[in-house]
């Protein structure tokens, strides 16, 4: 691939995502289609006339605010790529002005927002509009704007550039103390968050590339929250004016102004085309590792392709002090929680083709460990307790009323925060199958096994014994679906803790073979040595809820039986206020055997070598038509299992409905009267995952790598690079067979197996093939 | 006291409560005002020209039934003392023309309701109705009325009498196959109900007492739901026409029609004024048991009869397979369930003064322990769950969903019936009071001791053990405070579950010295030589939530401490609907410290020997501002607790709002849409306690009685008799001191420790006195 020449060219069809027109009904959703992101920073796909009505937004990646009584939440930056252009004190803005044409875009191969519009004024004079930005992924700190503007006959046109902090929030204003002014060229507009006083500072420098016409001098104008440069600009017709926009933004930083304005007269410096050509490099080799190719099926191709896209632009590439929240860095819903989404839903994307990331992704969670420990003690337990919200600190942002009502208007208790103890399984189950897919030992000595530890001590604490039969059970939780609160024995709960306990054990000897005393100096401090006797008999000792004799079926826990058997068409039709709540004990779902999402089905995934493929199938029958997938989360699963048991019709229609998630906005909005809109990293990550380890069937295993594929219908091919325990492999399925490429500087050969066949070892640079496939 | 001379005469003021007006909004709170019954049959106080839409009922004890799809509920029989007037084709109802003049009145010494009403009809016509009624005591298949009617000029009065079976049903109809007939001069109406297809027949016959003026021959007429007799009466001025019916009703009986023409041929045989003298004669041995006289406080003197007459009309003397409901005999209200309030709040009455009726309340629920048995393995435990609403099988009648949303009209799920287990421990431990106070060991032997045992075997399965401590819990209940639901440790149902514990080790020794054949048996029988070995490991290792060291307040529950702590003025004010539930996870106390009743302060009551006064104080200070008496069963135990505590006028306070429940019709008539009017049999036990066990301070202790008194302000003296341990007293308690006189019969003396001083025995026919009073 090579890059586009320019930050104005466009030349990957393939990964180009567009609009051809404009539909004011589709602001929102093309806010977070649109996306720009450097992990730092998310830019919603607003146009540069946008404001907070619009849902602009430019979100802060790990910096987190809260007004007193209200819900603590990222915060939103003043905006930098703000650009209005008037005509006789007219906005140009394709919200109050229907465009002539329209066209917007992203060019997910090199992570660019882009946008064309024309505008028919009064008499008919046209003006034209376009601009072009990126958020930096050489130099997170920056970001460069194009913007042209160009009349079809002379005119006087104002264009008022600049910083706008009157930003969109949902529980705001965030930011005070702003201090506007031109410092060196550059327009900086400076801030504090209220809770914390956190500082933090926004620049733009423009840079005319085309001017034309008489341009009258360049009014500066501070307000209250903004900073413009105001351009009044005598245009000749068909002749553009045009100028770039280098932004930057810091917070945190001592003197952040200072560095804001150094770093715009970098860029100034570098220029428009060296800095495209530094942030290309980046993503070129983003998509060589992460891109999936599709043949035959352009639509799931780019679907696809947008999901990565998604993941790449809010994964951290700067820190280990923040993770993916669960609607990325596309605004402030779900408070920019992280939630156990990136663990289970976002991870095995990056640990198989960005395993650096992976590995910051899971030091989050080792950072935040206090945190998890605060929950505990402050539940009543040991160990850690991860935050269902969790923010910089690990504490959690989850309320103990996470929903209002919408017939009374009242808080409705919720137990997401405190029931749903699975997170912290989540986060064990993770960290180890990232140490097995990638070998990365040093991890775990490094603070994954003091998570898992941890961990595993919460459930030796919140687990509860039965008197009769010594049996061990977790008691009083909420799963996945958590339209049943407060359930006892949950089947995937209590497999994952299972999970964790055995975890914990293997984490003690894996440590004790690698580093004795490392292990010594851990036990000792966390005093766990008599908490390592007990894992064993509590992991022996712990129920599951097994397969029904009869039909297979693993009940999704203790009770869920007797629930009502309605069908989801008629607790749909019980419905009486389309955004009401359907769990909290006495939603529409909550009695019913109707779930939310993936539960028992989930729990096949993650241990489908636990399960026999009748058991799978079994359960993916019963709990399909029960499941309303009121959580992005469902659906991949539903496609992961689908393939897992060859029903690759359903499997594929799962995967679109989970690809296409971000493009068509058809996604739950509201939940009560919360707004819930934004992109689903998790999704995204859900739709890799139905591809390549469903469809492709990859998985790596201890010693060896299975790819056991099955093509959906008009899939010719299907091709993907991976990296396994440190070496790197491009896998290429067609209905014909599969080939397996080694990167030439892997290590050492590795073991395949194709097909459920027998093994053959892939040298370093060599090609393994079958053709066993029909 | 001696009775009324005959049945229509007034001789006792006493205990006559009366209405001289009529008000249609009083009718609801009359008809239980003025109740009659005889523990087999319920008569509600309504006018005898009243039907169902005026609530009428005549509600059967013990006999069931329920309609596809809807609950389960006692039925009312038809109603044989309807009687209609009519001048000129107008009803003379109260209802319809406002009487000029109207006297409603039951006297309690006799069980008999009555009425006066004097009509004025167009052209000045007055025309006045006298009615008088019980149901006998003595042959409590039987009832006695007595109507007469005179008009003030000669007039032609149409009287129709007979049986109305369109009876008023809250979840009905439950009557069909109606049969009416006239046999041998008695006028029949039998039905069968639908579920069990239970046969029951209701009959009157009536006798001309005082025929006046020329009476045309009586025709019958026998409808669809009715058979009424109609009599055309040439009315001369000033001369009443009279009759006497004599009324009779079987359920479950072979031929019960014929058994209904039997009894009211022999009523008729008898006579009205025998019949009633039987029936004076039986209230005249329950009232020289139970009475409790109150010298100079008037009003509390009649509300406190007023509840012990309640409790007497609906107590069962002719039967052990049924027991109190929580609302009496006042209709279907509650489902007619049996609810731990007969346990806790009305069996200490019974105990101390009509033992022979506890030991039949109890012994309903050894006849039930099966249904209890069911219920505790429907819920995967062993042992005995008793119902939460509980009916003639012992299986439960509560539902899962038993309170209706008032703002979406949907069921709630509440767990009254799965969570509130307290219910088998209220039965375990009342059984033992009534052992320990009555000296009954042959009770035990025959029934008492499985179901303490079955019940203690329910906890045994039901705890569940913490793995870091190896502490019992008692997780996930509802406590006697239903507005907090799932929680864990209530420290009231905890307590009761200590004590049930101990109270089943103590069983197996009793019976072990007592009979250890018969012990041998049942331990056998029940297989219950393990479960006794675990009985005394649980009860060591059971958690029991103990009294803060700086506050001396006992946390009802695990984190009762973190709910929010909203005053009750602003917790009502949050209320949207008048009827909306307060409970139920969601509403407006569950997530609050405001309680629906006395929960840790009834514990206080329960075992106050295990509590110091501080510690009781500062609960009773801590809860009583926080609990709102959403319960008819809270007041009682404020009262009595604040009289152990000394604070008397509070105690009266409370006393007095229990008191006086059934009078004023001042308590919770809906929940949600659902109608709970109905009698209080819990709060006339509770106010029952809280005069004789609160202020008259008795205590039947092992080997001595206490009396421990504080009389309320205006109180010259409070009387009352008792049996402990099978000897009867009269205690009289005045502001100089405390005297008790044994009965002549008594076997032997006992010790009186009165006011905390020394013991004295008191011998046989022996008075015993002490000044030690202020």
């Amino acid at each position: 691939m090579i890059p586009a020449s320019n930050i104005s060219g466009l030349d990957s069809p393939d990964f180009l995502i567009e609009e051809t027109s404009f539909d004011r009904a589709s602001i929102a959703t093309n806010g977070c289609k649109f996306m720009i992101g450097n992990g730092r920073m998310g830019v919603r796909g607003t146009l540069e006339e946008f404001s907070k009505e619009q849902l602009a937004a430019c979100t802060l990646a790990g910096v987190y605010d809260q007004l007193p009584g209200k819900w603590r939440e990222p915060v939103n930056a003043p905006n930098p790529f703000y650009v209005r252009a008037f005509h006789e004190g007219v906005l140009l803005s394709a919200e109050s002005l229907q465009p002539v044409s329209h066209r917007q875009w992203i060019d997910m191969r090199t992570a660019r927002h882009g946008r064309e519009t024309v505008f028919r004024l009064d008499g008919g004079l046209e003006v034209s509009i376009k601009a072009v930005r990126f958020l930096s992924a050489a130099e997170t700190h920056a970001g460069v704007m194009r913007y042209s503007i160009e009349a079809s006959r002379d005119c006087e046109l104002v264009i008022e550039a600049g910083i706008d902090g009157d930003v969109w929030d949902l529980n705001g204003p965030h930011l005070g103390d702003f201090a506007a002014s031109e410092q060196d060229g550059v327009l900086v507009l400076g801030a504090r968050t209220h809770e914390q006083g956190r500082a933090l500072a926004v620049g733009v420098a423009y840079e005319e590339t085309l001017p034309a016409g008489n341009t009258r001098p360049a009014e500066i104008a501070a307000r209250a929250t903004s900073i413009t440069r105001r351009v009044t600009v005598r245009a000749r017709a068909g002749a553009a004016y045009s100028f770039s926009g280098y932004i930057s933004f810091f917070c945190d930083t001592e003197n952040a102004a200072a560095r804001v304005v150094e770093c715009c007269r970098g860029s100034l410096a570098t220029g428009c085309d060296a800095m495209f050509a530094a942030h290309c490099d980046v993503w070129d080799g983003r998509w060589r590792r992460s891109d999936v190719e599709i043949d035959g099926d352009p639509g799931a191709q780019l679907a696809l392709r947008h999901g990565i896209y998604q993941l790449l632009i809010v994964a951290p590439s700067h820190t280990d002090r923040v993770s993916i929240p669960a609607r990325g860095l596309s605004g402030q819903v779900y408070k920019g929680g992280v939630f156990w989404d990136t663990e289970i839903f976002m991870l095995p994307f990056f640990t198989h083709t960005q395993p650096e990331t992976a590995r910051r992704l899971l030091s989050y969670r080792s950072h935040t460990l206090d945190g998890a420990r605060r929950k505990a003690a402050d539940l009543g337990f040991r160990g850690a307790f991860y935050a269902w919200e969790s923010q910089e600190t690990g504490d959690d942002a989850c309320t103990y009323f996470n929903v209002t009502d919408v017939f009374t208007g009242r808080p409705l208790r919720t137990y997401f925060r405190d029931k749903q103890v699975h997170v912290s399984a989540d986060v064990a189950v993770a960290i180890w199958n990232y140490y097995r897919q990638t070998g990365d030992t040093e991890f775990i000595v490094e603070g994954g096994a003091e998570v898992i530890l941890e961990c595993a001590r919460f459930f030796l604490s919140r687990a509860c014994i039965d008197p009769d039969t010594g049996r061990h059970e977790i008691r009083d939780v909420v799963g996945p679906d958590e339209y049943h609160e407060r359930v006892d024995n949950n089947a995937f709960t209590n497999a994952m803790v299972a999970a964790t306990l055995r975890i914990a054990i293997d984490t003690l000897e894996l440590m004790r073979n690698h580093d004795a005393r490392a292990l010594a100096t851990l036990v000792a401090r966390l005093d766990y040595a008599n908490d390592a006797r007990r894992l064993g008999e509590m992991a022996a000792r712990l129920y599951r809820p097994s397969p029904s004799p009869d039909s297979g079926v693993i009940e999704q826990f203790d009770g869920y039986h007797r629930m009502e058997d309605a069908s989801l068409v008629e607790v749909t039709k019980r419905v009486i206020q389309p955004s009401e709540y359907w769990g909290a004990t006495h939603g529409v779902a909550a009695n019913t055997k109707i779930i939310k999402q993936a539960d028992v089905v989930l729990m096949l995934h993650l241990f489908r070598d636990e399960f026999s493929e009748d058991v799978k199938r079994a359960n993916w029958e019963y709990y399909e038509p029960r499941t309303e997938h009121g959580s992005s989360l469902s659906p991949c699963v539903y496609a992961l299992v689908a393939a897992d048991i060859g029903k690759t019709d359903w499997a594929y229609r799962y995967f679109l409905k989970t690809a296409t998630i971000d493009l068509t906005g058809d996604s739950k909005q509201y939940v009560g009267p919360l707004y819930i809109g934004g992109t689903h990293p998790a999704a995204n990550g859900g739709a890799w995952m139905a591809a390549v380890l469903g469809f492709g069937g990859l998985r790596v295993c201890d010693g060896f790598v299975r790819l056991d594929p099955v093509l959906p219908e008009g899939w010719e091919s299907l091709a993907f690079s991976f990296c396994a325990r440190g070496d790197w492999f491009r896998a290429r399925i067609t209905r014909g067979g599969i080939s397996v490429t080694a990167d030439a500087a892997n290590r050492a050969g590795v073991e395949f197996r194709f097909a459920g066949g027998a093994g053959a070892v892939c040298a370093p640079g060599a090609t393994l093939s079958t053709d066993v496939l029909s």
